[in-house]
């Protein structure tokens, strides 16, 4: 048991110096802190390649945000899908993409990625993870179906088409309605199978160090009381991001606080990172996130254009809708309007959208919305003359969304930042190796810590670029890796057993 | 000294555990990491407070950036040189603009910084430090003479001028060229004449931390060997940004990496702010930066218009040349071209920038510079209607900026990401109180540590929103705040006093 001195709940950022610790209340060769896609994805690895893995999960049970997704996973490079469904992909198409799509695409974690996609497939399937032979094409955010491949991403949207062959990636699981938790339930069962030990309702506190930096294990409260976890290989956090915690969000992305809807469970709290900074691992990309505009479905309003407040347009309309939020938000003062007519209007409900304006003319549009005197005319009438030929010269949207705005009224529906639904959650966390070890500024190792998913910085970390299905295909490929390393790291078994018995 | 595990150079993330130190090489009341003017600032007001200040500086000289710097200081609410020149300012306008310019104005830092404003001017004018009582009115990045006033940021751009009565704020110190020498030397002979001890050449390691996590000293290497410096009160981290550190800089601001031109002085490599998160402090904005792209002078390329690879004009051209760099680098691409005509052309040398192309019409520099059909030329075509009118619907450039481009020759000069000569440095830095107590992801202060200049996170925190003399005007006021709050923190005097004595 920890000394009376943290019996009242130590804090994240307060690591509890390892010779504190009196007795161990329980211990593993692996500790993961969290059970969601990547706590899952690191137990199952961890477990079976010969570690004593115990799970400690904060909620009544597993999931975390995995298990309230769409359930679709990024993968590609030529998966049994893709070429059933007649596309052509490969590791370095993907690679391409993914590097098209980061400002930072780390090296090394990029290609295992694009590598090990195919094999990441297969080895979801083999645990039972279903996924149908089938596409669907319609452009949504998420298909109700049980098809499996979804245009997920900015493939077909230009720049990025002509950086990669156009391949259809997020992979859903099969299900109706949402997948993720099926996808969840078939990771637990292969974790349980595997031998890996869950204990839910257990809330991690903070880490325990020795006095050289190594991570020894860990704190939780769980049945009421404060109790002390050994770790004696490693401590895995995947404990999610921190977007829902309102001083985070607001520290780290304070343009968007408060104009954004955070996504995320309810312990998306940065708990996990805050643990990991404070064991002095570097926390990266903290200020990125995947923000979304979510103005289709339905997908007829690809057909319209989105202007700024100088009546200009400013993205390619078919472009994913993260990459579409992050341009939106980023345009002067948030005002940005979807300017579309009445036959591709046809929205059912407005899912928290609202009608900035309609009109029976442009003219009248541009005044109604107070935009600067012939803007807006101009950009509809420059749109119109090429879209008619098939043409978008300007943003190079595909042809197949092209068509004259010209049959009234005509709608502004309202895409401003603060007015529309924007939603939005973390992309940053710790900096990582691709086997999950948690690096510090100086780019050392922080021994016996590992990190894998949000908790992470991984694969996912530009909001231009991301795409639906990649925080769980990052968040399940590199927890594998990181369950591996840390099961596959004897050396620390010693010292650690050291460490702990001199302080016993 | 240190045991003989540290005595080959610890590193910044890796503090020292108070128990190896055996023996203090020298002490103080407070230790100054970094002798810049905030350091130079804590220093002055520490020791006048009656702390016994030891600065640790590892140049051959104080100085750092501020002494590489024009001079400006950002400065307003009323004094005496705005007064003087006819200005009227308030510390309520002063906020205004400020919290105008920033996505995350700090409340508490906001609010003193422009409550306290003109009590600094004075203050460093009773140091020594001369201002002239004149203004500088052309449109520039720095003047040349002893002129005082500059109007050195958007204080006059739309829409902060209608946000905040626009004043000049710029006060160079009162010298013709580079003024940063002065003030420095100023800041010094008050630091010596307050009684604090200043050493060169000494390169400071790492912290020293006690069991509790309380800075208790620092590592330093000085005359060759490896040293030991106790803090009685406390430790204050002045050792400035990170834009000088590749690594950092490719980590935390990977956008620009590789096109920018880092700005600062070479020891500007985040070894202090690597000191502070290692220290459990947290790094807030690390991402944001100033960011520059000095195209004027000469001004009259103010009357030019800025268009992206779409053609379309994005930002007012009579802002800062910091808010125009950061809109400018932001665009698809990072394409930007300034249009000029003949006329206002006049630009004797190019100072690193190219000419994308020289035409004899619109219609062919268009072409010249592949932009889509009739874009730019509509561009133009709008812009001169209005300019002809005096007005710009579009962005509200200044009408003493409009002016129809209209003789041939015209000229686009390059200002693309990666080709134009783009400046930048860092902004973040250790998340701080107003006094300089250095705060944890929890928001738990470190005990014993401090920070002030861009090795914190101050009041300039935004590239949209820079003014030049910001991060001057930052770091001298809190290295004042951060000085007297270590030199008042007696609690810490007695707690460190034990903590060494049961280590030694």
């Amino acid at each position: 048991m920890p000394s009376p001195s943290h019996s009242c709940s130590p804090r994240a950022s307060h690591p509890v110096p390892l010779h504190e610790i009196d007795e161990w209340y329980d211990e593993a060769d692996v500790l993961i802190v969290g059970y969601g896609g990547a706590g899952a994805c690191a137990a199952i690895e961890a477990a079976t390649w010969g570690a004593d893995t115990l799970v400690l999960e904060r909620a009544g049970g597993g999931g975390g945000t995995t298990a309230m997704a769409a359930g679709h996973i990024y993968l590609g490079g030529g998966t049994r899908v893709q070429k059933a469904c007649g596309y052509d992909d490969s590791p370095d198409n993907l690679l391409r993409y993914l590097e098209a799509s980061a400002d930072d695409p780390d090296p090394e974690k990029f290609r295992l990625y694009a590598e090990g996609s195919v094999a990441h497939f297969d080895w979801l399937e083999s645990l039972g993870v279903p996924f149908n032979d089938s596409i669907h094409e319609a452009r949504t955010n998420m298909q109700q179906s049980d098809e499996c491949l979804l245009w997920s991403g900015n493939e077909k949207a230009w720049p990025f088409r002509d950086l990669a062959t156009p391949a259809p990636r997020g992979h859903k699981v099969a299900k109706e309605g949402e997948a993720g938790p099926l996808l969840f339930a078939k990771l637990d069962e292969a974790a349980r199978r595997a031998g890996a030990r869950v204990q839910t309702d257990t809330r991690v506190l903070t880490l325990v160090i020795d006095p050289a930096g190594r991570v020894a294990g860990l704190i939780a409260r769980q049945d009421r009381e404060i109790r002390a976890f050994r770790a004696r290989r490693g401590v895995i956090l995947c404990a999610g991001g921190y977007a829902m915690d309102e001083a985070m969000f607001q520290r780290h992305i304070p343009r968007l606080a408060g104009r954004v809807q955070p996504i995320g469970n309810p312990y998306d709290d940065g708990a996990g990172l805050r643990m990991g900074l404070a064991a002095r691992g570097a926390g990266i990309h903290l200020d990125d996130y995947h923000i979304t505009l979510p103005f289709y479905p339905p997908a007829s309003l690809t057909f319209g254009i989105l202007v700024n407040a100088q009546g200009q347009r400013f993205v390619a309309e078919d472009a994913y809708h993260g990459r579409i939020g992050e341009l939106a938000s980023r345009q002067p003062q948030g005002r940005v309007y979807l300017i579309v007519d009445e036959p591709n209007y046809g929205r059912p409900e407005l899912d928290g959208f609202e009608l900035a304006a309609t009109e029976d003319s442009i003219a009248d549009l541009e005044r109604a919305l107070e935009l600067p005197e012939l803007a807006l005319l101009q950009t509809v009438a420059y749109y119109n003359d090429h879209a008619e030929r098939g043409e978008d010269p300007l943003l190079r949207k595909h042809s197949n969304w092209l068509r004259a705005i010209k049959d009234a009224p005509f709608a502004a529906l309202e895409c401003s930042l603060g007015k529309a639904p924007y939603m939005a959650f973390s992309l940053g966390g710790l900096w990582t190796k691709p086997g999950g070890e948690v690096l510090t500024e100086d780019g050392e190792v922080v021994l016996g810590l590992y990190s894998a998913g949000r908790n992470s910085c991984g694969i996912a970390r530009s909001a231009e670029g991301y795409a639906s299905g990649t925080c769980i295909g990052d968040a399940t490929f590199f927890g594998r890796l990181a369950g591996r390393a840390a099961a596959a790291h004897r050396a620390g078994l010693s010292s650690a057993g050291e460490n702990s018995k001199g302080s016993r």
